[in-house]
């Protein structure tokens, strides 16, 4: 089996078992309310599909590390699902704190419903999570859910600070490159460090091997975010077109632009000045370039995805998911998109 | 001991408690996220003390029964500060959902810091009272540490399906007494029937006994709320002085209104007429006495009430725990304010 195989046969479960514990709201007073959560899962309502629902990378991350350390997956998928809610819990409260209109091509929850439903449904979602986790009960002992579970709260609790470190910088002029990396670590690298440290938890591996497991899934969070915020400048969507996809525009704090402002040149003068137009996008992204972000942030990237890499080798994957392993993270860093 | 001996011992353990788990947020990165949570909690800032910090009811309603089965309270610690968090994480998000500008005699959270970081104030809140849980592992086996934990989601799944339902509520006009009930079960009694429930499971109470612990708490969060929705209407602050305390005023569609709206006589008329003004609350609430209203929700309130204390004697509590608990039933019952 390769990734695809592996995908094929995963995401379906996933979904399954995501949908398993949504029901618990299918009673008719909360029917509405089911609704609203399955809209944001990208099951229900106009635009639903697989682009709606976007990844299921993090469940991915947890199942094929438990089948790399040699055990079935199916018993995990509960842990995989809790896992999949807490983000999607994340992602409804971040579009009512950022006032995004647009989530997977389709209107926030909070646009939909307005905000306090809104707040209500990312509240539930992380309850449905916590749930989740007891899931696991039937297929493992007791001090092994607990561990599980406790892997996945330490990481909620890096997401929240991250969240924090996020909103505050919003309004702060005086951040240097320093403060990128608490806050991705949080936002981004958090969640998806505790996905393959809980699949090999679960797939069997001893504390060292789960160490490299949780290191693996720490540095391809950053590896990804930092290609993302790559993206966010110099990606084809957000120089093309109409240009408003780019980072520049949402005054998105960002590595290429930490490292443009610790400079204090051009583009820190230009920055300081006000918010910035879709049609100086195009310029801007080249004095960033000129001022060595661009390669900045590209060696950044590589240098996580070595790291990375060279956990998931000490983590020793075995057979073909392990394989698929591999594959996914040049799939993640090498994306354009 | 008596209920006062009980509350001056217990209080100050559960205030250190709760300070344990914020303090998870003490590095200087972080210090003013954990200045937000501390605020809430009412240890810091303008008003800071006793009156900001609420009653501790929950924990008390933990550590009273876990005493009351015949054990040490405080190896029960961390369970009741979990919940004492989570009631205070739906405190922080009703209030945005309200749009509240006060609590508990001080300025909200979103009032200070604005929406985006109070929603992550409050779910931060609600990650430390899902660590919390994982607290009591030391003194617990880790069946019983799930045994817990499991009773702790569902209520928070009862306490979101009635915050669901509460919202909803505002803005329909087809309500009838029969929606009340499913609504306060979720919001108000949900979290109070897990608290006897998992101090009568840390005390090593059997399943039968569990069950009437949890059912008290059950009834005594529905004769709370009951009678929190009469004083809304004939209490001291509600009728007197500016008169803007009115439940009527705020338009909450509380017990005694919606027995008036399904009279559809002069109140229901009134009511469907647009928003109620200060100068209307004290012969609007004659009204509703007239039509009967404050009779039946008397009635309610005591037969609750009634059911709180037969659950309670069926709990089988022991010693003076137990007439402590029978103490604070009265005092609750029978508050003014």
């Amino acid at each position: 089996m390769n990734l695809k195989d592996y995908t094929d046969t995963m995401l379906p479960a996933i979904e399954n078992e995501l949908q398993h514990f949504i029901d618990h709201l299918s009673e008719p007073r909360t029917h509405l309310f089911h609704d609203m959560l399955a809209y944001h899962m990208g099951w229900t309502g106009e635009g639903a599909g697989r682009a709606a629902q976007g990844k299921r990378l993090r469940p991915l991350l947890l199942l094929l590390p438990a089948t790399a350390c040699g055990k079935d997956w199916k018993p995990a998928l509960p842990a995989a699902a809790s896992i999949e809610l807490i983000h999607n819990f994340s992602l409804v409260h971040d579009d009512i704190q950022d006032y995004s209109d647009m989530r997977r091509g389709r209107p926030t929850v909070w646009k939909k419903w307005e905000m306090p439903q809104a707040i209500n449904v990312g509240d539930m979602l992380f309850i449905l999570a916590q749930l989740a986790i007891f899931g696991i009960k039937d297929h493992f002992p007791a001090d092994i859910v607990l561990k599980a579970g406790e892997i996945i709260q330490k990481a909620c609790l890096g997401l929240s600070c991250g969240q924090f470190l996020d909103i505050s910088y919003e309004t702060r002029n005086d951040l240097s490159l320093e403060d990128y990396w608490p806050m991705i670590s949080g936002k981004t690298a958090a969640l998806l460090s505790a996905c393959p440290q809980v699949g090999a938890l679960l797939g069997g591996a001893d504390e060292t091997h789960q160490e490299a497991w949780h290191n693996f899934g720490h540095y391809l969070g950053l590896a990804f975010q930092v290609q993302d915020d790559y993206l966010g400048i110099w990606g084809d969507s957000a120089l093309t077109g109409k240009s408003t996809e780019s980072d520049l525009v949402a005054g998105k704090k960002s590595l290429p632009v930490l490292y443009g402002l610790g400079k204090h040149g051009p583009f820190a003068r230009r920055w300081l000045d006000g918010p910035i137009h879709v049609e100086e996008v195009a310029s801007l992204a080249g004095q960033l370039t000129e001022e060595g972000a661009r390669l900045y942030t590209q060696q950044m990237a590589d240098q996580m995805t070595d790291l990375a890499l060279q956990n998931l080798r000490m983590a020793a994957p075995k057979g073909e998911a392990g394989e698929a392993l591999f594959e996914l993270v040049q799939l993640l860093v090498n994306r354009q998109a």
